[in-house]
């Protein structure tokens, strides 16, 4: 907080599905809070009196908000919710000595409650100065490295992970398969994307994961648009390529996991089986030259020099590429899908593969009118000799033999 | 937006867990966007090249945006994210005609990366207004009431939480009890809080619903304020207070429902069963005297004189108080938990019961100190005919008989 200048971090809103505040009171319920750090001294988490024994069992220093002299404001204000929400942080800000600082703001919340509550108070405290830090904050910066108990939580939910995965992968294996080479069910009704992910859902949640932002199953044309997520109509067959990305995270709130393989059930088609191939290759030499302590940008370059080797086309070259390798390699991850260090586009000088930081390694390659793509992503951490350390291990295999089904 | 003097609505953030965004693009995989709505004009999606087949399924009008351009401004900018995403939504706004205009910012997203930028543009385009509504948005004006789309999707997620409801009642009833009167499993170990929860979120798993913000299920003195949760090793015995709390939203971040019972399993001790009685006479009575085009505030009111009749401390005597009926009435419901028309604390003027209103109506007693509490919640709509309908009947017996076991 020093270094940044900023006096106090001030965090808002609810605990769920808001990691800046769950980063502090975990998965507790607290639909509306306010966290304020100050340099040096005990956070102080304000919430409301319906919440107060939740908001204790944080361990947080508590304090329960005064309704009463909110509802005079918000009358007194002629019922204007902005007016008396600020009125009520200015009470908290003067009380702590903080009216006339730099503050940092953070919280998922919905802007159209907050940014008028920030300019009334802003215009009622004009020697505070609130602060948006972007995307380089305090806080990111302090959950850009992970201590033992993230990391084993982070192990946990890779396990969960990979388990799912085995599932799907057995389910899909010991299909019936029909004339057409569509996979169906016992009924010989076509299997489709959308129950396969209803599947997903319910083994995730049998073994304590969420997943709040959904999973990628893409056939096909969609496997070669990395964010295509899969239609869910569409029929499994073999020989056709899947791209299968999931991102769960423990039940409640908490850290999350990112892992993708590329299946052809049966066989791969040449041109895919060669996609695959590069892929693997540029993922295996990555993983031999990450090292503790070097720009995550690095990395990107490497990735892109490497796919050019090979006669691909990268987002080096152009960033709006729609074919080659069109993304970057990799990501921060923990309480966000998405966190620092990063390892592509937009890396800065602080997105250092540090100890203890955790990230995925996802090279591909993407052919949408060819209708194949193909992803290997793993996430990794480097571990307190420096070393990289996948936190759950999964075969790379392309292809998954089918038990009803040969060449 | 005329009304408002407002030129524009400007939504920002994902379409997962933003019900800003969801509201107008359905529950599709979009990490980041911008979605621009003027005055009388077609909205305009502006989406990143890699979600480009996403935002097209959404039927909005889409355009995808400049990544080259982007990244050169933030070498430009040293690597500072909020002064380049500032650049790039100042050159879309500029593009629209709307730099020196008045508009509405939405979107439930991180503050700390957010506030920089809006800071930003500010700085850039002195004449924009970047205005944050607070709680009588243009947009939560338009979200309160449903049409018949909108009312048939509540009714199916209120058809799944009163099946779930059922099943939990059920695998309760069905428990064995051992002779301190514990529900106990086939193993003779005590069925706890935290396994009832675990059934509670597959079953709403399998019927195709997700629990973003968990459930309450809660014991004894818990079950004696409103917003706890309950303890996860709680075990579970006859007698005792139940208040079970349900919220679950449509899978991908659609409409939630809420319903509370309370529940006694076997017996009630006299003191709850009196609790009981008052509470479910008041609920019988709000909803005889419910009145479309009535202010949400007059209920709140009305229920407060009908407990205070009873005997009960409440509220509106003390905005503070921990016993006796201590939150608000209901509130309006749809992509949030908690939307317009409030009928509570903080209920304005434009909180009124229009046709097609979705409320909670949730009367309540809490004494936590004698271990108790009881709350009947129902989601009802106000039709077109103008009458008050609940969106899923369920019994509201606090008694729940046990199979292995009479009084």
């Amino acid at each position: 907080m020093e270094r940044e200048n900023i006096d106090a971090l001030w965090i808002q809103g609810s605990a769920s599905n808001n990691p800046a505040m769950a980063y502090f009171t975990g998965t507790v319920h607290l639909s509306d809070a306010d966290l304020i750090i100050q340099r040096e001294e005990e956070p102080i988490l304000y919430c409301n009196s319906m919440e107060r024994e939740e908001a204790a069992s944080t361990g947080l220093r508590t304090v329960v908000k005064d309704l009463n002299a909110y509802l005079r404001s918000l009358k007194e204000y002629g019922g204007n919710t902005n007016q008396a929400k600020a009125q009520e942080i200015k009470n908290i800000l003067e009380d702590l000595g903080l009216s006339k600082c730099r503050i940092s703001v953070y919280g998922r919340t919905e802007l159209s409650k907050r940014l008028g509550v920030l300019n009334n108070l802003q215009e009622n405290l004009p020697e505070l100065e609130l602060v948006g830090e972007g995307n380089k904050s305090i806080l990111l910066n302090a959950r850009a490295t992970k201590d033992k108990t993230e990391i084993d939580r982070i192990r946990r939910i890779g396990a969960i992970t990979t388990s799912v995965v085995g599932k799907t992968a057995q389910y899909l294996q010991n299909c019936q398969i029909n004339h057409d080479e569509i996979l169906v069910n016992s009924e010989g009704i076509p299997v489709t994307v959308g129950e396969v992910k209803r599947k997903i859902e319910l083994w995730l949640t049998e073994l304590g994961a969420e997943n709040p932002q959904g999973t990628v199953f893409a056939l096909g044309r969609d496997a070669g648009i990395p964010h295509s997520t899969g239609k869910a109509d569409d029929q499994i067959c073999l020989g056709k390529t899947i791209v299968f990305d999931i991102f769960p995270r423990e039940a409640g709130g908490g850290y999350f996991f990112d892992f993708t393989r590329t299946w052809c059930l049966g066989y791969a088609p040449n041109a895919e089986a060669q996609l695959y191939l590069d892929v693997k290759e540029v993922y295996d030499q990555i993983m031999t030259e990450l090292t503790v302590n070097v720009n995550g940008a690095v990395y990107q370059e490497r990735t892109c020099e490497l796919f050019e080797e090979r006669g691909y086309p990268t987002q080096r070259q152009n960033y709006q590429h729609q074919s080659g390798y069109v993304h970057g390699l990799g990501h921060g991850l923990g309480l966000e899908v998405h966190e620092r260090p990063a390892l592509g586009v937009g890396a800065g000088p602080d997105d250092i593969l540090s100890l203890g930081s955790v990230f995925t390694i996802e090279p591909g390659l993407y052919y949408p009118d060819e209708g194949m793509g193909c992803r290997l992503e793993d996430t990794v951490w480097v571990n307190l000799d420096g070393k990289i350390e996948i936190l759950a291990e999964y075969s790379h295999d392309l292809v998954l033999p089918m038990k009803h089904w040969s060449e």
